[in-house]
């Protein structure tokens, strides 16, 4: 197994030089990268396109929809006015950063305060690359279950914020909030935890006066 | 990017190597391997659980869990009085066939039928890698969309089985069971479609059915 550590590590410690060149271009663009990562079906797409409305009178907004293959999201993105580029992974489970230095000379980063990177779908591989993101938002939502936190710390420990997401769906599923609150706050004591629906806007208020200063501490 | 894909390619072909090594073991004990796939949070453990309560008269059964970290679904597994081992692949994103070739000699192969491995849930990397399997089962939740199959395509094309679970739920979500059901066939038609609740036990009664033929094929 050796030779397959040794290899994963080289391209980690490429993948997070290019994440720091990304950093350096952002912050004398004044553009926030926010990196969403979660499981296929936490509603990510759905969270995005909800911060877009409340967001856009205020931020100019663009979107990197980062998937396996296909346009479905990308076009959800298209249809709100928001400049949006299709990263397709040919398969690979996760962003790296390579591929965001590549894309981000499509957008026009003079008009754009906030760029959403949407990750792949995938609880694992995407938390162990830095794609160049000035802070990560994970989504968890309450069908997936309660333990996804203890199962799968990497991605919650390194983010900022986590939202158990779809929580209006809570009353149907046996979901121990509190679990998963505290397996979060024992991996990582500041994370910020929220609990959102983006059917019926629940917990959107405070979520988005938390997500405002974090976009503006990095401007 | 050449240089990592060269190296993936490499533990492919050395995985496809170890996977028929074990087919050809397993073939000898007359023991069945499936390979249970699905996103975390899509319901695998209860699904094998399910399946044991329905077969362990008739079957002699083990698992081999997957998990990154934790023993949380092996100790449910154990509850049960089944042979377990826990495989914690300590961050990475799939099983290897090379860990299952490592574990079989943990079991008394002699008093095995059919031994399930819950995959790491993700679904994306555990679809590349055979782990000398004689079929493969695919879960997809109705919470996480209908959208899935053509998002994460390979695992759905090469599944035999494509479980739409956690089916008592569809009427809380906007979910199109035909859309799933003909994205799979699409890529793959000789896969069979089922509909089930762990929950309910709606459905089981058809998959079992099946199962059991696929088993004795096998066998």
């Amino acid at each position: 197994m050796s030779k397959e550590i040794k290899v994963v590590k080289q391209v980690m410690e490429w993948n997070d030089d290019v994440s720091d060149k990304i950093k350096k271009l952002t912050s004398e663009k004044k553009v926030c990268i926010v990196n969403v990562m979660g499981s296929p079906g936490a509603g990510k797409t759905s969270f995005i396109t909800r911060l877009i409305e409340e967001l856009k009178d205020e931020y100019k907004i663009g979107v990197i929809e980062g998937d396996i293959t296909d346009t479905i999201d990308a076009e959800k993105i298209d249809k709100l006015g928001i400049p949006v580029v299709q990263l397709q992974t040919n398969g690979a489970c996760h962003i790296e950063a390579m591929s965001i230095e590549h894309i981000l000379p499509m957008f026009d980063l003079d008009n754009i305060d906030i760029l959403f990177v949407e990750n792949i779908g995938n609880l694992v591989c995407p938390a162990e690359f830095n794609i160049g993101e000035n802070f990560r938002v994970a989504l968890l939502s309450v069908p997936e279950g309660d333990d996804k936190v203890a199962k799968y710390p990497l991605m919650f420990a390194t983010s900022d914020s986590l939202i158990m997401h779809k929580y209006d769906m809570k009353e149907y599923f046996d979901f121990d909030d509190m679990r998963v609150e505290n397996d979060t706050l024992d991996r990582n004591p500041k994370s910020k935890v929220f609990r959102l629906s983006s059917r019926t806007n629940e917990g959107y208020e405070e979520f988005i006066s938390w997500f405002k200063d974090k976009v503006n501490e990095s401007l």
